[in-house]
């Protein structure tokens, strides 16, 4: 079974998902096409960078994941086609990438989509995710070498990924994502947590390291560990972030012994 | 060709959908996923009840369907494999399959997913879905025998499904669903009508029971019995919820005798 | 691989889709549903027109194009089957198929969806994506010949597609599709246009020609012609539909010997 993973930012209704799968469908046409999603705020690099960390290396290696969040389209911005792990990937080589190539054990092989081979013979000016990423996705689903796709490339680009500081007895770290929920998902690993915790989001103080939301009354806030593996910031069946009114980029700080036990 | 659909709240663009998909196409390759939506409100079990009650029964027998709105994550709530009508359900024991218990005709198994060898190793204390639920249901798809999943469950939580009242000479039913269209669905089934009836739901008149929306202008409302077998109110080419600012739990009377035909 | 395309305007919440999903998988068991969009404007049939224009000539010989964007469910407008260019469509007969009729090589066969056998038993009225064009897709999807689905039509419904004008030495065209990212998408061909050219849509001044969107800094208007192959106003990383207010019909001129060149 090939199986080849769809993410966009461009909604459905245009059709243009669409075209993409059947520009897949006519080259591979055995491939199983999954949709992640094409609600991705528009251009948002970061967001797809984030949601493509939370999947790629749960599928199953040979797996094909194709990456569409393309504000330089029609730019000189090269176009990537990358195992690692034993999974593929297209995208645009705007740092899309950044959480596969910064988490993966083992990054295999990076290429530019530069052969006329392996896109569509009128590539227009605004529209790649139909006239290079999906026929190579497509011919790498169908067992193309990735190095026939183009040169290696050495440098791909990669976002800043911001570790957390230790400042005196703190650890200061920040939300780097904002999920459906309102959840507050900073960049703070489980295992960097003191055994006694107590953390504050910007100027709110969240309390004590919890295990899951039942752990406190409906409508609390609460700090726990969530399912990335990551310190999360969450109100139990509410938004953290609508009620704190913070997103991307707040900090946080985690103190030392703050809590009982 | 093994089948599993995936319905939940989660929506899509924080990649945790793919996520759950990545945990099934890794046990059970040759599956075919098809979405039934992650639209839904976040934590409505009566909603996703309804919804699932819309198809689960129209897919064939040994299709998976996989059901994860779980507003109790992390508590003690237990998590059930169902066959039932020789479909097979994995949802929390919630309530969410109040609708499938309620009409099977035959409810073959219910199991609490108990095994430790058919979820992850990790199991997260927030996403039950990726961690718990995809890896039953990917093993049911692969045909691993359900009582396989964990101890016989006696007792599923199931929703009051509140039914119609005659009262006098009418019938009081009320809202349980509202969809998209904003058509307002009844919990009063075509063959309780009466052959002559006209329809209220709360203050407002309704009249007579048509056959489709054509059946009056445009802008009109009007009752019918609807694609689930229920009586509905709607407006033609319009929402009737909006137009009367009525939802789930409103009120409806069917009075004998008020059409002419 | 049989593979089936599904275009609606149902949502996904209510569990509709699914449903028109559970007939398809239950007659062609082994077919791959591509969800094209769910998203569409309620009974915009011609948006849909123009969304099933973007994909279905993309889709490999043989696939089967579902499409139900359906005001007229219930009343005498007919159901469709259509063979163009060896792929299928079903759809209603409410012209949601003129670009594909309008634009096909060839149109093999028409057909309307008539024969019992290719329905299901209780057909409602109000559900015809469910009862009706769900099982003739998957019937055609598996291998049924195409007039068995009933008569021969001679006339299916098409919307009119507006043509360019010559107006002097201007070419007046207009606006007929605003995709997601709030581009104008209009009805002239590129190869209408003079060498050098210069837009005005409606009365905003655009200028001329560009070959892609960062040819103009961010933020900027610009015309440019887009992935359909048509001249297309937008903003760069941003919305020309909400900067100018305008939308579908809106007026654009283009004037030759307008640019510099």
């Amino acid at each position: 079974m090939q199986r080849v993973t769809l993410l966009t930012d461009f909604g459905t209704a245009d059709g243009y998902v669409a075209a993409m799968k059947g520009v897949i469908a006519s080259i591979a046409p055995d491939a199983q096409l999954d949709d992640v999603s094409h609600d991705l705020a528009q251009g948002d690099v970061e967001a797809a960078a984030w949601s493509l960390g939370a999947y790629w290396r749960l599928y199953p290696r040979g797996t094909v994941h194709l990456v569409v969040v393309d504000p330089g389209v029609g730019s000189q911005r090269r176009a990537l086609a990358v195992r690692a792990d034993g999974r593929l990937l297209v995208a645009p080589d705007n740092g899309v990438l950044s959480r596969v190539l910064h988490s993966a054990a083992d990054v295999q092989a990076v290429h530019a989509l530069e052969s006329a081979a392996h896109r569509r013979t009128d590539v227009s000016n605004t529209f790649h995710g139909r006239d290079i990423f999906a026929p190579a996705a497509a011919h790498l689903a169908a067992g193309e070498p990735i190095r026939r796709m183009g040169p290696r490339v050495e440098n791909p680009i990669t976002l800043e990924v911001a570790e957390p500081q230790v400042v005196g007895e703190a650890l200061r770290g920040q939300v780097v994502h904002v999920d459906r929920f309102g959840n507050l998902i900073t960049n703070i690993p489980a295992d960097a947590l003191p055994d006694a915790a107590s953390v504050e989001v910007e100027d709110a103080g969240v309390g004590e390291v919890r295990r899951t939301y039942s752990d406190v009354p409906e409508g609390s806030l609460l700090a726990l560990i969530g399912s990335s593996g990551y310190l999360e910031v969450s109100e139990r069946n509410g938004s953290a972030a609508r009620r704190l009114g913070l997103g991307r980029g707040a900090t946080v700080h985690v103190q030392r012994g703050g809590g009982i036990g």
